[in-house]
């Protein structure tokens, strides 16, 4: 007997053709939760049509590994294909409003990696594109995956029904090593014109979504700084400048009078790849731990004294969100899951023709803190007021 | 451009063929493994040929969702076939014994799950048979996959490395508490004939592999101690007996003179999937719990003492075991990647023409430890002696 | 103004004279808590008289520096004097019986430094002698000071009050490791003869009286194990034999039903003052360690499965058993004040005209399993039954 | 044999006569460290001649509870005796200048709790007064006692010896929840006349003088932002404001170049007394909670990658700073000890004639920083700029 397709994914004809564009370290992730949502959730059938890359041998490599049935180096013959349904944009953040916008104009639902752009007027055009593109019934999402560890979705469900009353204060924090030592060579994400910006937008952005996705709500106020602690670097042809924050501090005032700290550094020695976050209110508060991510601690206020505490709560129940489709409770699921969970809400929201969760609008509101930031710490950290939504 | 099947395992002729038997918890963990190994590893190529399970809507429901070609209901059948070359059994412990001999006379090379099996003379056929067929070619490995969680891979090599100095003893539990409601219903695992034992063969298995995996050698003396704290429980038609151990307690001694002690419960309240275990030696000291299993905390004695103290290593360096295939330091791996590291050590075995480890024999020394624990508890915790091996 | 005598503690002329025999360790944490106990507690009034020692220049040091008024190096002497109402035994083990039967013949009230005794006859001896003390107004108390750790008293309350359901087993476990060096030199409590036995005395004996403090009731089986790693260590004149135990390991079965286990190590590299306790029950479970003693971890299993975990409470509130003399939460106590939490509860009971608790009868309970485990140890670990108490 | 007098500290004439100025919260815990000082450490033998209060039955009470000869109400009176050398202040911070400069002048040694002052002209005025004092001998000193936190004394120690390499930056929190409860009643901590601020003077200040004690130097640049979450609390006669912050958030440069943030709260829910330290160089780094105050985690950045973790190193051995006076390692010591060292050290430094750390000057740079950051506050959180030393 012959079983049908994997998850009714690889060779239905109704099957929705996803191409990725971009191989390295993200395109590794997405490739990983392409591949394997539909194993674990009930999804709309994908096929990995076609992996992009410039560089014809590795993209070939790399789709051979990661289980796209082709590779290419012109994304835009990749998204003028008929067979394209979805574009999975997992290039550095410099590409992202060209490829989205015109995947968007060809008809492509789009997920793109965050942060949404390099500069807020990028963000605003990709954000006009995908409100036009709705318009459509054609989809986009930002991918800030980490609203979907488990933990941080039990994190927000908690908050939305009270259980931590008036939230008061957010402490969090982004905490990396890997440029702690001086003589790490340069990349391009150490340069403005290829990186944006530094600690701020590849993690205090996280960091910053998290306060929006916990306490919903937009934010009205922003005092940032930024340091380059190591001003330059080894490069190919002697030191290069570094151009971009090593890291970041930052407070936020939000619209329901919370105020949230957000730290990001990449120079934390000892702290590998550890977003924290601390949420506190008037009738309890919660810790989180990236390092640890399927742990969540909650305390209750509104227990006993005597029996108050931060409870371990190992988020792997059967009741816990998104854990009742992978193993029995205590077996922890792993960074990479975060993604998993991304597609198949993804598709979920493409099979249900709802709009998914986070939208280029709620990346363009990081994007808009983000310059905030910039704005703030070029100013001496004096406080700058947001536009309303 | 067509890109090169994926890893090159699912088209190629040469690929070997692999069938699984069992689609439950443990098939769904190994069907993950097969599906995802050359994604992130270089390892021989495979095809996923088919799934056997009894049922054979489920079976072909399971197959097409975890990556299997074809669907079967008869094992007989499958392991005759020409184009399988791989027999991967996940089934209860029960049906081990038939399936892996006939599979290795039938020349294929076989994956057990653990316990190797229900009793003590299935294993010793069972080891038997593999010695037998290792003369022809034929390999053989049994499932402890926490051997491939790589904190305990680390912890192995830091021992053999003799960073701990001698070890003098080992504390380990394994505690679970998906008994601890007395209204839990009856289940095939509850009941001797089928699970062969209860805490003691599913779990406690696992914490005395790792003692021969961590110290090496042999084990000469063994007291037990079992318990059922609820013996009856509510099946299809009333009542039913519980006829396996809630939990176990035991002390060995291995020939190298350390002590271990082990515990295992189903009834440990608050903890899901603890396999707790402390090394300690005159020159060092491990700790490792596999709820938090990409940590390591490492007590080098050596060190001054006024900087001495167990230090959390987050096992997730390109240093460390298995880790350089997956993601940058800081991003865990779940517990289910112990079993991708475990098919990726047996495809690289077979690929290399070595034997894969651990082997049935291996398996066969835990079921003789288990036996004398039993032996021990109902002789009121008296000292066994084991024959030498 | 002139103030009022400390507490009314020293110059009262109806202050209790206490008399402590013993000033190293134990006598220096016992001079501690008697200096201390009238300024965070009210008790009734006491004078710290005198303090005994063997060596006269030594004594006398002590004496002054822990606030004795006097020094004297004759115990006979000591408690035949009439200002002398309370004598406190922080000697060896092989002292206790012989003192505090003396003094308990003498009418005075005595506090004993755990265990009881080196020998089962001298501990019988000493509870017939504390019985027959009591029905003349003498009261007695061994110093099983562990039971004076908040949060240690606060498990307890818990588990009194049912929350954690029907308790089905402990695993407890003391561990040291300042032998772990086989060149650390011999001591008096490395022989037979002095410490009567090593780790299980010393440090098992509290796990083990643990289990009867939480649980409860008295112990019906026990199971044992002795082992002695390093068997002759470096003593003035060249190596000398170690004669007691360097570790323990111990099941007992609970009057209720319930299983503990116990380990105890002086060789756990690593673990400088750990004494874990775990109990697990139908309805909840706690967690201890004595490294970190401010913090209890309580799991209660009826709280909804989505947010159940283990909560580290931080023992520091008012609410707390004894914290409510001390500093505002958050503030932690140190382990000293486990003993001036026992003399407070030693002083209260004798204004009360109360029987302290523990009793000489609860030692003697702790000495009978200690003595089972050595009589087990040398029959293979067979479980020994302990006749009702 | 009569012993001497208590560390010869209670009846020699030539003891230091110690007289403190209140009796509450700060007094109690002062008192405590004066009584037991002697016991643990070589100091210069004082005698605690009275306790100066302002309710005279209550004062008389408190004193002989703690341990004073007698009470006193009228703190002029006090420091005109000659039998007085040292004067302990531990009013509320209002009272500060006007008794300590008196104290100096009245040519006592002075000792004043934290925050230095409640405005900066007062601090300025102590810091002249307490200069002018040391030319004539008289020395001072003030009470952050975290400085003798065992682990934290380490932690310096670690710095100094250039084990983290150049610290670039430093993440601390100072989070409690006394104020969680809106309904918490009014207090004179929460009124800025006098208690000068709120949690930026009273816990905030703690971490900024971490950050000078650890790192050494002095802050040149201030951003800083307070908070009132709950403006207004029940009083005795209805609703009265509050008048200082609830939470403060600060970034400071430090002279090296080295950034600092610093956060602190009464608002915190389920953080009872945490102060948290983060400290990361190029080297290593170190991590500690003042909840946990006898452990500090480092990390050495120069061990190999692969067993490179923080060590959570138990600051209990004789190794330690302050720790040999204490118990056997792992035996913990409690948060009021912090003020035991306090008095050894100033003890220590009168008998020596050196000048005790830190002074009133280091007082007042943490002052300076504090009005800083209320100026800062007050201009949007913009930088402000401190004058050199």
């Amino acid at each position: 007997m012959r079983a049908p397709a994997q998850g009714s994914t690889r060779q239905s004809s109704s099957a929705l053709g996803v191409a990725a564009i971009g191989y390295a370290f993200m395109g590794k992730a997405h490739s990983n939760a392409w591949r394997n949502a539909a194993s674990f959730f009930d999804v709309p059938a994908i096929e990995q049509k076609v992996l992009v890359g410039r560089d014809a041998r590795q993209v070939t490599e790399a789709a051979a590994k990661y289980g796209w049935a082709e590779a290419a180096t012109d994304w835009r013959e990749v998204i003028a294909r008929d067979d394209i349904d979805i574009v999975d944009i997992c290039t550095p953040g410099w590409m992202h409003a060209e490829i989205a916008i015109a995947a968007l104009e060809a008809g492509k639902h789009v997920l793109v990696e965050k942060p949404l752009a390099n500069t807020l007027a990028e963000a605003e055009a990709m954000a006009a594109a995908a409100r036009a593109a709705r318009e459509r019934g054609v989809h986009s999402m930002i991918g800030f995956n980490y609203r979907r560890v488990p933990a941080l979705a039990l994190a927000k469900e908690l908050i939305a029904e009270g259980r931590l009353g008036t939230v008061r204060h957010v402490r969090a924090a982004y905490q990396q090593d890997w440029l702690s030592d001086a003589r790490s060579p340069m990349t391009w994400r150490l340069t403005k014109d290829t990186a944006g910006s530094g600690a701020l937008g590849d993690i205090a952005s996280h960091a910053i979504d998290q306060v929006l996705f916990l306490l919903g709500g937009s934010v009205t106020e922003v005092s940032g700084r930024l340091h380059t602690f190591v001003t330059s670097r080894p490069g190919t042809n002697g030191p290069e400048d570094v151009t971009v924050d090593d890291a970041a501090w930052v407070t936020l005032t939000h619209g329901s009078g919370a105020i949230a700290s957000v730290e990001a550094s990449r120079m934390a020695t000892g702290q590998k790849n550890s977003l924290k976050l601390e949420v506190y209110g008037d009738k309890g508060a919660l810790l989180f731990d990236l390092e640890e991510l399927n742990e969540l601690a909650f305390l209750d206020a509104t227990l006993p004294v005597r029996e108050r505490g931060f409870s371990r709560v190992l988020v792997t129940e059967p009741e816990h969100p998104y854990m009742n489709a992978w193993w029995p409770q205590g077996h922890i699921i792993g960074w990479e899951h975060t993604f998993t969970h991304e597609i198949r809400d993804f598709l979920t929201a493409i099979g249900n023709g709802t709009e998914p969760s986070p939208s280029f609008d709620d990346g363009l509101s990081v994007q808009r803190i983000l310059a905030a930031v910039e704005e703030s710490s070029a100013a001496k950290s004096s406080l700058i007021q947001l536009a309303g939504p």
